[in-house]
């Protein structure tokens, strides 16, 4: 037979995935370009001297079939046994419709951060939900919208303490009773800052000696403890009383407010958000009123739209760490919304009541438990607690706990002699008995047994929850609606493209995406045993080769669960390996003035020196300028931070001199991996001379951007580094996060995307990706101009776009041009940064020829507005860029503009029947900072401002 | 300790997920209805002689996680064997794009009909892509938007074929190559219709003594035969050739339309829809434009909005059974359409070359399979096929069939020595390699190989899906944009309360559907063996048990896939009981005049005579008219068909003296269980006299509407009858669908359903259904006459609004309040049925109070509109209800109207900021009939509409 197959492989399945551009639409973009393909394309783009010499060897692209295939045999590895094991870590119910509508809806799982607030109105919504639920659980005024973790929330509300304590201690208490890997955190976070942290029983704590202090509550092995008294000795030394609180047993215990704490952290995970062997969850913050210009991470908070409507947006936003850089004393920049959100959605499905209950029902468990065994003749401690026991077994710990493996439950040992059990929602009569046999005896348990063992004087008396929110109908189809009104009120990745130029907004496929949400990914207790992991831990070797192979790197640590911890944990490997060699005085960090926020801060928190470095008019560092500092501080150099290609969007042709200085003045090269995209498969940062990278996995592989987080941050370092890499954190101090392996029930997108696309559809991804940027420079060159390109003309992945000319020439600021864009239903691109007054656009090579031009129409149209204003054609004060963004009710009442509904509702690149209507006008900052409300104002406001 | 345990048990939580109103909004309820609660209420609208005397018996109820776990435990009961079993059913693979954003979005699967175009464009344009892609692969003009499956598909294209041939025989031929379940369903349509059916050679075929032809192609053996020939003879006779034809084999093979066939029929199964153990799938039929009023099932055309917009609309629905009744000769009512959309986005994710690539890559797997055998000494027949070969292996057909199992493979006996190979999308090498050792040797697979072994002559040369929408840039971003624009489009129960009479449209629970997309479930071959299928055969076991205590049958057939073909399966029933009595010849049906419309058609189908029995004025049965045709027809009567509670909305007390009478005159008792929802846990229809009834399980029971079809109608009988149930559709006549359970991926809703609730929350769901249904006839009686209530002046589930006086007073047709609650962001109720110029309404148990206000604060506002026209304060011709649905078009023009702005586009009960605008004014259906284009125009043409 004659005929020619026309099979596609995999790669092209991949291809089309991933890369945005059709064959012939790239060829138009060439044409447009004045190059002749894509590899003309790279070489005047990306220097000669950088780019690496063999193609990417990490494996056959793989279909989707396969990929989840794969993901099944992988998934099928790991056995999901019951956990006692407890520690921060419980099995929860995640409401299906929470799981349906949230967790696995685009809407909210592409979102970006939340700083355009007019778009953002339903995420923010849920996260006003989970602020309150917060303030109103711990009993303290004001909550943030979630960190990463608990131990990283227990290190933030150290340092927190000690910026906001009147006392002239430097040493911080901390609770022998916290989990292991909060003391473990606390540690590493303390050392560099100079904190000593002394560990012991609360009761023999010296006050006038800290402070501050931690408190757990309950504690690890179960106490439920009144810490008023030791909080109120603190507050008479000026100290500062933290506690990190489970918030379900806050449902029926006294809050940390009521025992006078300053500040409550902890973790939201048991709120419905699956374990994960360790996350991604949401943890808390929370403090005093008085203390809030201090509290780190965002903050939601309420204020009112240029109709003088209600709305939401990030509130206090100068404290954050890309505003005070060096000055910052925190870097947190990922929070973790999208679990926030589902833990929000878990209290408003569930409501007080039903929180009691289900907190109630896992202490009723737990004393079924005890006295099954207390009746057995076991020890059991406490005496009263909330979900947690402790039993000593002598010499029978082993046994007794392998006992529990062949039973398919896990028990926490503790010391050599005693075995921790945990209870939780999901635990099962059954599995009650498990453990019974386990210890050697059988009984069959009662679960219509009601005792209690709470203390008597912690049973909360006051209400929580009280908002109506959480009171709503709670029917499913309420609850559906809901979930469905906020995620429309949001602009995601599934309606538009996100042209930021700090984060690569790219596509989040839905084969990647699918196997999160597998029981044997999700219910995985951290501390599980290794042979009960051993899909998971297949999968990290594997990614961690593959990640080894794209940056040039020898090891990799999985632990950071965002950039800046990565940023952080890189820095903290430099700090030991210099100690390691008796460096230990190296402090000095230089960093490039153009760097990412999150650089100073992260050298700050490893107790380095930042001295900034200049850059060129073409916004590459000046290397005479670098030469002399570090020169200068040859002595002392611990380090530089560069970003490549840098946060300018150049390929730098110095960098590998760069590095070489550094070498030679004894300091090591962190190179940051946010730009990451523009590399993969054409350079490799370990090649070009960088001892560490961060990765971020939610930029450049495929990690969902969750509207404000999850992330993943993994370092890579050189084979000098390795032994200095984070530590266990159930190793007592050196661990930078709470799980071994950060959050690690993501790593399976990011897998499978570096597996689906193989080493050429990586490589051709950055291509794409640079070519896009390109295009789009391009296209706008004329009305626009481009800052900072490449000797030839040439951008990198993203560029800057100049609109500082326009406040004079025509009064229009670059927040008036971002709000202008939501009208031609975009995300706005990154504002005023590098470089103050322009805007950073990152396409990504997910987008299509199509949707670039859209974006560059919508640009070209906003420039014709300028333009008319410019020339008097249109006032100065009334246009569609000042008024922007156009909402409904600008249209539906009476119109008393000098230009037409049509013009301001639909300039070019505005969808017409599938348009985007943003809920909110122009959101006002200045009112919301000066009036900070941040937990649910009551319904009885909704309505006036609705009216 | 003294607390008091606040548990909520599972019960609990199944009230609060189904049960809209909460307790508190219940009782204000019962104050706005003046009763002293829920069992009053009952006691004054349900007559005590025919309630059920003991409470539900359905287990007790589950939590979300019980229920699922238990579903686990039933899934891992199935074992998804590799199929080599084809007859129709094929793996295939379902984009996880598509999966996650169509089949598990509530945006599409809880959808209604697409009856209402204003708010159904989305889906509508989803189904023109499907009818333009069937149009295009089958060479035919039209298409329509989906049949129930392939076998139903053949049947409908035997009386169609009947309908507009010319020739005067009564004669069907079908060729003997079909597959077994279409040769079955033909024969058990034909037989009451009086029609003969020959099966045989279409080579010995006398076209001169039928009036048409059924063809397969490929053949159920794997011929590919031209029958080009054949179907010129039948024309010469006035004859119709009607071809059954795989669209993934017409990717590469000539087209039906091009062989001459008159019409096509087939199943789209392939295309991306799991074969869930038989269904629920999409099959097709085509037919010559000359045809195209005699093509059964929904039709999607293009029309012109209020504006001159392009808009969609189902067209010719004259043709309809609801509107023909007796006239109709198809009782085709749900299609379907979730599954129709799965399919044409299939499509449009791979275009014509991706589609052409895998059926190239399924004809060359095949090739090798062969080769293979061949060169091992087998015959392999036919020597030119495209995906199915058949191979004798004499006496060790069973043994080779054994052989597979162990291979995990299954292949198809066929007859006593033959072994039947389909290969399909997902057929891996080593499968093949299992089917050789299977057959007793070993050899390696070889996937380079490219030979080809298609029919030289039929290769197909012409084009196929040339339109846009299947050369659209795909990658997966803009892919997952178009599904979400569409999606934007349409207005579905995860916004708002569908209100509809005619069709029961409760929450879909998320916990209830997850179990439709896990791989056991989805990945059955429904002929695949008893013992690989135990999880589906206990749990529809289960199923049946509960259903038959809940309705008082004694056997249940889950075989109908459409609750129209759930009555023409429970006539046919009835039919084969007569005869087995020798009473075959009673052929009266008595039918009220307010039945459903598929009442009567299916009557027709079954060959009876329909006398039509009268209603008093209360919509209910005239006792004495159906007495004296019961009389007169005594001798022939075959049975009544009645509605209960009526359709009227109403619990006639003298249901069980109808079933009397009938009983007493010979004839059965038809129970049409489309009202199920007022029943379940109050009455149960077999202890009232019934027979049979179906059970629309896509109503009463959970299944989503899918935004038209999938449905699932099983019959429940009592045990005399149930010896003359449904047949196997293997088993060569008897049966009226294509697989033994219909669509048996759906059941585990339903089954999730019925436990999660427990009878006590079942029973509770029917009694607030009533609840909610008088509550809404309570607050509207002012304002608008209810029409039909019982004696105490109650309603059942649901409720008649009459709005035939506006017509007269104001010019207000019932059209025009349903597009004036388009702008109050609702469905609107179903029209005209059962009482012309009317609305019914059935708000359902799952609907909250505050729901139910915001309708009713609607359609008080809509009345008060509607005054302000009869007393001249409004103008009769411009008002809100004339211009209804208003968009966002009509408020960025100019605004010419004698209302506001705000008048017209925020009427009570419109959401404010969330606010659901459709994408079109209203539709004008005259237009779209007079100028029918059922496939998808140009897009230069919408860039035309859009201007």
């Amino acid at each position: 037979m004659t005929f020619e197959p026309t099979d596609y492989l995999p790669y092209d399945f991949a291809n089309r995935r991933h890369i945005g551009p059709s064959p012939s639409e790239m060829d138009a973009m060439f044409e447009t370009l004045g190059v002749d393909g894509i590899e003309a394309l790279m070489s005047e783009t990306v220097p000669e001297a950088i780019r690496q010499d063999a193609p990417l060897e990490t494996g056959k692209p793989m279909s989707e079939r396969q990929l989840l295939w794969w993901m099944r045999q992988t998934a099928k590895k790991n056995k999901v046994f019951t956990s006692f094991l407890g520690q921060g870590y419980h099995g929860t119910i995640c409401p299906p419709a929470i799981q349906r509508n949230i967790l696995e809806n685009p809407a909210w799982y592409t979102a970006y951060t939340p700083y355009q607030p007019e778009i953002s109105q339903g995420r923010l919504e849920a996260l006003l939900n989970y602020q309150t639920m917060i303030s109103d659980l711990t009993g303290l005024e004001i909550a943030n919208a979630s960190l990463l973790d608990e131990a990283t929330a227990c290190a933030e509300a150290m340092t927190m303490a000690e910026r906001v304590s009147k006392s002239k201690a430097k040493t911080f208490f901390v609770d022998e009773n916290c989990h292991a890997q909060n003391i473990s955190v606390v540690k590493t976070r303390a050392k560099p800052l100079g904190i000593e942290v002394i560990v012991g029983d609360p009761d023999d704590m010296d006050p006038s000696a800290v402070f501050g202090a931690l408190f757990q509550y309950p504690g690890t092995y179960g106490h439920v403890r009144d810490f008023t008294a030791h909080i109120s000795k603190l507050h008479e030394q000026n100290a500062i009383a933290v506690v990190s609180a489970d918030p379900m047993a806050l449902c029926l215990l006294k809050s940390p407010g009521e025992m006078g704490a300053d500040i409550a952290v902890g973790t939201t995970q048991r709120f419905g958000v699956p374990m994960g062997y360790g996350g991604p969850h949401a943890a808390y913050i929370a403090c005093k009123d008085s203390m809030k210009r201090s509290l780190p991470g965002r903050l939601v908070g309420v204020s009112v739209d240029a109709r003088g409507n209600r709305a939401y947006r990030l509130a206090l936003q100068t404290r954050e760490q890309h505003i005070r850089r060096e000055k910052a004393t925190s870097n947190v920049c990922t929070a973790q919304a999208l679990l926030a959100v589902m833990a929000s959605f878990y209290a408003v499905f569930h409501g007080p009541d039903g929180l009691k209950a289900i907190a109630q029902r896992i202490h009723r468990k737990t004393v079924r438990l005890a006295r099954g065994l207390e009746e057995a003749g076991f020890a059991v401690e406490p005496g009263e607690f909330f979900d947690t026991i402790t039993v000593d077994v002598g010499l029978f710990q082993k046994g007794v706990i392998a006992a529990g493996w062949r039973e398919e439950v896990n028990m926490r040992p503790i010391g050599k002699t005693k075995i921790g059990l945990t209870v939780d929602e999901t635990t099962r009569p059954a599995k009650i008995e498990a453990v019974w046999r386990a210890f050697g005896f059988e009984r069959k348990d009662d679960p219509q047994s009601t005792e209690y063992r709470l203390p008597q004087g912690l049973i909360r008396t006051s209400d929580y929850l009280t908002h109506e929110v959480f009171h709503m109908n709670r029917a499913e189809t309420e609850m559906v609606r809901y979930m469905r009104r906020l995620a429309d009120r949001d602009l995601a990745l599934d309606r538009a493209m996100i042209p930021l130029g700090s984060c690569t907004m790219k596509l989040n496929s839905a084969a990647e995406m699918m196997p999160l949400s597998w029981h044997e990914f999700a219910n995985l207790h951290p501390y599980c045993p290794d042979d009960q992991a051993t899909g998971y831990l297949e999968m990290i070797e594997g990614l961690n080769a593959k990640l080894c192979e794209i940056t040039g790197y020898d090891a990799i640590s999985m632990q950071p669960n965002s950039g800046a911890q990565g940023e952080y944990a890189g820095l903290l490997t430099i700090a030991a390996w210099h100690e390691a060699q008796g460096q230990g005085h190296r402090n000095v960090c230089l960093i490039p003035v153009n760097a990412h926020g999150t650089n100073p801060a992260s050298a700050q928190m490893v107790g380095w020196k930042v001295v900034a470095v200049k850059c060129d008019e073409m916004g590459s560092i000046d290397l005479a300028d670098f030469r002399e500092k570090a020169e200068k501080h040859s002595d002392n150099l611990a380090g530089i931070m560069i970003t490549y290609p840098s946060t300018h969007g150049v390929f730098e042709e110095t960098v590998k001199e760069v590095c070489e200085i550094t070498h030679q003045h004894g300091g090591q090269v962190y190179i940051d991996g946010a730009n990451l995209n523009a590399m993969v498969g054409i350079s490799k940062p370990g090649d070009l001379g960088g001892d560490v990278s961060h990765l971020n996995l939610h930029k450049t592989f495929c990690i969902p951007h969750g509207g404000g987080g999850p992330g993943m941050g993994p370092i890579g370092v050189k084979a000098h580094l390795s032994e200095h890499l984070p530590a266990d954190p159930r190793s007592g101090e050196g661990a930078v996060s709470a799980a071994p392996f950060g959050s690690p029930s993501l790593l399976p997108i990011s897998w499978a995307y570096i597996q689906m696309m193989g080493g050429e559809g990586l490589t051709q991804a950055t291509r794409v990706a640079i070519l896009n940027a390109n295009y789009i420079a391009k296209r706008l060159e004329g009305a626009y101009k481009i800052l900072y390109r490449g000797p030839k003309g040439r951008v990198a992945h993203e560029c800057i776009i100049d609109t500082r000319p326009f406040q004079e020439s025509a009064g229009i600021s670059v927040d008036d041009i971002a709000k202008r864009l939501v009208d031609c239903g975009f995300h706005a691109p990154t504002m005023s940064w590098p470089v103050s007054g322009t805007l950073m656009v990152e396409p990504t090579e997910s987008e299509t020829k199509a949707e670039l031009d859209r974006f560059c129409d919508a640009m070209l149209g906003i420039r014709e507005e300028i333009r008319a204003i410019e020339e008097g054609e249109m006032n100065r004060e009334d246009n569609p860029l000042k008024n922007a963004p156009h909402t409904v009710e600008d249209l539906v009442g009476a119109w008393e503009r000098s230009y037409s509904r049509e013009q301001g509702c639909f300039p070019p690149g505005a969808f017409r029947v599938d348009k985007y209507w943003p809920p909110v006008n122009r959101v006002d900052n200045v009112y919301g900072d000066r009036n900070l409300i941040c937990t649910c104002p009551p319904m009885s406001d909704y309505a006036e401002a609705a009216e």
